[in-house]
């Protein structure tokens, strides 16, 4: 079978794909995906998983973008508010890092069931 | 380990986790978050997904939402300028079905990377 085939497959069983979502369960969902929908903060999110680890402040993250500390600032509030990544404040500096449990929801939402049975 | 253990285990490998995105790579990856990123388009790509056939027109959606034809129509639209749905045409009907690989690439880049190894 092709890897077209497979993927398929995998998707006719993930959660969003085998029924309808309800209202509600949708909103939950959206509201993750709308925060990361944004290339700025997926980049941001992907620099402070990434950076050694598994947190960085906001001094860690200004340099790679040509973007105002403030702007910075605010796209980190909305992933914070979304649940997507979560703040310390120790000293000077709040330190970021990924709620994995809320990515592991909406990544589990796109990926095959749990025991879903992938023809070949 | 716990179940949040063995999901921060996951993640830490993941695409967008154990390394900076691109700001190319993040621009593509977050049109199409951004897309689903929305209750209404997320709830009909689940519609379209688990329609008898994996496919269904403007006829079939319009009942699930208290929106006007054109509303839908609208959102259809964004999902599918994402390249997350596809429409053809037969007869009187559009029917939109889901793109599998756009789904895959998003569901991919937040999933474990392949091979990866995830501690007990």
């Amino acid at each position: 079978m092709s890897n077209q085939g497979d993927r398929e497959a995998d998707l006719c069983c993930s959660p969003v794909m085998r029924e309808p979502l309800s209202a509600e369960r949708a909103g939950e969902l959206a509201r993750v995906f709308k925060a990361i929908g944004e290339p700025v903060r997926l980049r941001l999110l992907s620099l402070i998983a990434s950076h050694a680890g598994g947190e960085a402040c906001v001094c860690d993250l200004t340099g790679a973008f040509e973007l105002s500390g403030p702007t910075i600032s605010h796209h980190l509030k909305v992933l914070r508010e979304a649940g997507v990544i979560e703040g310390e404040r120790r000293g000077t500096w709040i330190y970021y890092r990924v709620k994995p449990e809320t990515l592991g929801v909406v990544s589990d939402a796109l990926a095959p069931a749990e025991g879903a049975v992938v023809s070949a």
